[in-house]
């Protein structure tokens, strides 16, 4: 097995599915500390009517609530969409190691922001998968508008 | 009864008050519709070791549940602290009426970054008894210290 970016990112991914199947926005994260999923989510904000339930969120709180412990210095959280300011506030407070994520978001995606939400320490990748991600996303916002 | 910014302030401080007494960093939060209290919170980060545990996260929560709406556009949020960026996502995201903070947040506050995150729509008052907002903070981190 291949521990890479992408294996992790299709299980994010998988998250986003599980999203879609409950007519949600289909987002999804899950944060990996040596290898190891220990935090998932997806986008539940129409099921909870809660702006907060953002895949990220969980999924942070779902790695937090794991290990016991506020900071995720070690762990990497995939997420199948750029993040929010919200969520990048979170990755920042919680300090995650590494970020990476799938489709960019031109509209609400946090590097429209020139101030460092992020850690400083924070490593930074985009665009792992991004045709799937970005894909499933269109097809379900085109999807509403019939 | 006079329902003045004062007024709901003054209860997001209790909530900051009870914070405190669970050795949290003391900032809280309430949600008001047509001067009814409709959500409370307190910052519990430690006590629930998650960094997504602040006050108006979890006033933004309770208020949205207790409508069962996910957008507060008729709603103010009062905080003792004037929120941080991810708060203020989340105070976006749920498009609320008005934002009313006490004590300002020179390091981590919302007002820090150029680009606006709140909703477009979203009144700003800041300083509502700010130095005793700032003062329970102050004396708690400088028990902290000692």
């Amino acid at each position: 097995m291949i521990f890479n970016d992408t294996y992790f990112m299709k299980m994010a991914f998988r998250e986003a599915e599980i999203a879609l199947e409950k007519d949600e926005i289909p987002v999804g994260a899950v944060v990996v500390l040596n290898n190891m999923v220990i935090g998932r989510g997806h986008n539940l904000t129409q099921t909870l009517q809660d702006v907060t339930a953002h895949a990220e969120m969980q999924a942070i709180t779902a790695a937090t609530n794991h290990i016991g412990a506020k900071y995720l210095n070690d762990c990497t959280l995939y997420v199948t969409l750029e993040p929010c300011v919200m969520c990048a506030g979170a990755i920042g407070w919680a300090q995650l190691g590494k970020l990476v994520y799938g489709a960019t978001d031109p509209k609400k995606g946090f590097s429209l922001i020139k101030h460092n939400i992020l850690h400083p320490k924070t490593l930074v990748t985009g665009g792992i998968m991004e045709e799937e991600c970005s894909q499933i996303l269109t097809e379900f916002f085109n999807k509403k508008r019939k």
